[in-house]
């Protein structure tokens, strides 16, 4: 890397061990200019000079200041990024990245783990080992059945490659149709009624945008078999959880694992958290593992300092 | 199928419900002679003339009575032959068949679904939702991990298959070293030390036999990782129960997942049902379904009639 440029870095997470391991895993990358913050008054601190932010929940107010005229790059230690894009007071001329392919074995495991749980009917195997209770119960299998992924991104082929392995059979819908050949049918967004009608599980892992907010309401939910099951690791508010509550209190679908929701976390008293029906998990599908956000972060340093195109390019305009 | 000899057949099992169900799809498929029994007594009176029997928990003392003797093929509803095998009253000119690769699908989603339970923290995510409180833990992921499966017939093979699109490496045992090439590493019966030193989980889906019977001792679990697992889908009694009970309550293992045991049921008192890190069920990983043992047993009639190699065949002295 002789003649490469080495910017300035700060790393910001309101965190304080994990910006120390993050400042750790770059300076031994050999890019040794790295300050760290966890408050505004931190990042306010530092920002003067720097070049490249590596962030996770960062004070974006300060980076319309002059403080900020020298950042060029920021780097989001998540995949989604509809927030940042909403956000006015990041400048345009800031590029900003988001992590990528870092989360599909994640998001994938999580996601059979509570297929499985539902078609072999893991609670049942439990309340019988809790009773002592001898139980050969025959249950379902996954084979023969059709998963539908909404999003066809890094995250959603490797939930169709896992689909094959159990030998499903695999719908998709995606904007793009640039993975449409991976699934058995594909179907673009003016279909959405006809992805999701003869689905057993409908599996959202799509961005959120303008034109998937509340894409799953009520119509969307009352088109799907009622004995069919809706697996949310996308965004929360890729469903009217309005609709979605009424709906299934009427007794349409036959379950919900929702790992992402409107409002986060979750509140105490929402209704999701005690029905029968509903799994609730804290938006932990898809972790940002220090260790791979890291990897991840230096690989595109080492592309920002020779000039080469980064990883995880965030559009605007497209919205992810 | 003209031609053929359609031979007097005789459907076996405790269950009444089975029995009408497995007659009535033998019949549906044009073979109509079909009679059934559920108990000693009804088997004795329907044996004079039958050529084949379908049977479960069939009282085999019969067998080798004058009023079998018209009896050429016995097929098992289940796929591990042990018993049928070690039993002196099967005279050896009845041929025993099993049901074969009907199992990969069934017991491959019970091992992943047990994998994934484990290596998430399932138990912990549902905890959480129990107390309503957000719990963004970050779990470890089975892309990484290492597989060992001793076992490759058509159950192992599966496993390996789905191991391979979890991105686990995938060490295998065999007796035969036929599907040797499948694996990363295979070992054969020679190197169980070998095998079992560095695998995060030990899947058995071995056939018992003379040579597999308590292969499992306290030597072997001792010379695995502390941390890994087992897990058993074959025979029980591949594992020296005693053994498993003393090594575990010393802290070895970090847990098993026991399907089969040496008794089944498993005892109400036996210590297995209340240990934390035993997940006991009740031989239920890979169930005869009446459809799947109907198809099993309805194409090896086909064959039977027309004096075609039958599915599944027995080889007595291999022992299974």
């Amino acid at each position: 890397m002789g003649g490469t440029h080495k910017p300035n870095i700060l790393v910001f997470s309101p965190i304080q061990t994990e910006v120390d391991a993050y400042a750790d895993r770059i300076r031994n990358s050999g890019f040794i200019s790295v300050k760290t913050a966890k408050t505004l008054e931190e990042a306010e601190k530092y920002l003067p000079g720097t070049e490249v932010i590596l962030g996770w929940n960062f004070p974006t107010q300060l980076l319309c200041k002059p403080i900020a005229s020298s950042v060029r790059w920021f780097q989001s230690m998540g995949a989604g990024v509809n927030d940042l894009i909403a956000d006015q007071s990041i400048p345009q001329n800031i590029t900003l990245t988001r992590i990528m392919d870092q989360f599909g074995a994640y998001i994938s495991e999580y996601v059979f783990l509570f297929l499985l749980d539902i078609v072999k009917d893991g609670p049942r195997m439990k309340q019988s080992q809790l009773e002592r209770r001898w139980d050969p119960f025959i249950s379902e299998t996954l084979k023969g059945k059709t998963i539908g992924i909404a999003g066809l991104g890094s995250i959603g082929a490797e939930l169709v490659r896992k689909a094959r392995a159990f030998d499903m059979y695999v719908h998709g819908l995606s904007f793009s149709g640039k993975q449409a050949t991976l699934v058995d049918l594909h179907f673009t967004p003016d279909q959405w009624g006809e992805f999701v009608k003869d689905l057993d599980y409908l599996v959202l892992t799509l961005p959120l945008t303008n034109s998937t907010y509340h894409i799953i309401n009520q119509d969307l939910l009352l088109a799907m078999k009622p004995n069919a099951y809706l697996i949310n690791v996308g965004r929360g508010a890729l469903i009217d959880e309005g609709d979605l509550l009424s709906v299934m209190r009427e007794g349409h679908l036959q379950g919900a694992v929702l790992d992402v929701f409107e409002t986060e976390p979750l509140p105490k008293e929402h209704a999701f958290w005690s029905m029968p029906n509903v799994f609730v998990t804290s938006h932990l599908s898809g972790p940002s593992t220090i260790n791979e956000v890291s990897n991840f972060f230096i690989e595109n340093l080492k592309r920002f300092s020779s000039e080469q195109p980064l990883s995880g390019m965030v559009d605007r305009n497209r919205g992810y």
